[in-house]
């Protein structure tokens, strides 16, 4: 059923962070839109829709200084800004496919949480 | 790099939902220790060490309320009451793997999300 071995005390921790870090706001989706490639942060808002200004720019911040993306300024006129996710934000690729599967097979565990 | 479709707006809540559940303290040590089959209490919480009963208590109602887990209680005596995943909590297995192969490959961003 499970081919990793148990968590012991000191991992444990590790483990809630990951969560905590998936279950913000919007992070999942932040993290899936950039997937694909680095995307400036006008076209990545146009990616998640309902997302505003304001939480796509908290949630890139955490997702910077977490070491899951990095922020890249284009020396142009006018400067650019694109968003790119470092090779442990590409390994959350598994992580999300699995949640969304979970949340697709049981919506109704997953809508109780909330409760 | 990912085999399932993207998110939209309406799974988004669910897919936070199952993130949320997972991130809070213990839980997913909780559901780890149920994998094997049915355990009472007290086993529960000599296989999960450092845990107290207050908190395997909170953690165990809310995975109860989630319908990830059910109580049984026996009737014995003295009463025996366990506590057995459901066909849902045995799904959380794939996404505990994820999660903690993420973890173990990225101890460092992990460590770095509380801050």
């Amino acid at each position: 059923m499970s081919d990793t071995a148990p968590l012991d005390g000191s991992d444990c921790g590790l483990f809630e962070s990951a969560m905590v870090l998936l279950g913000r706001r919007w992070a999942g989706l932040v993290v899936r839109a950039l997937l694909p490639g680095p995307l400036r942060f006008a076209d990545l808002r146009r990616s998640i829709p309902g997302i505003t200004d304001a939480m796509l720019s908290a949630r890139l911040r955490e997702l910077c200084a977490a070491g899951v993306a990095v922020r890249t300024v284009t020396d142009s006129r006018p400067v650019q800004v694109s968003y790119t996710l470092t090779d442990a934000g590409r390994d959350l690729a598994p992580v999300l496919d699995q949640v969304e599967l979970f949340a697709q097979r049981h919506p109704l565990v997953v809508r109780g949480i909330g409760g």
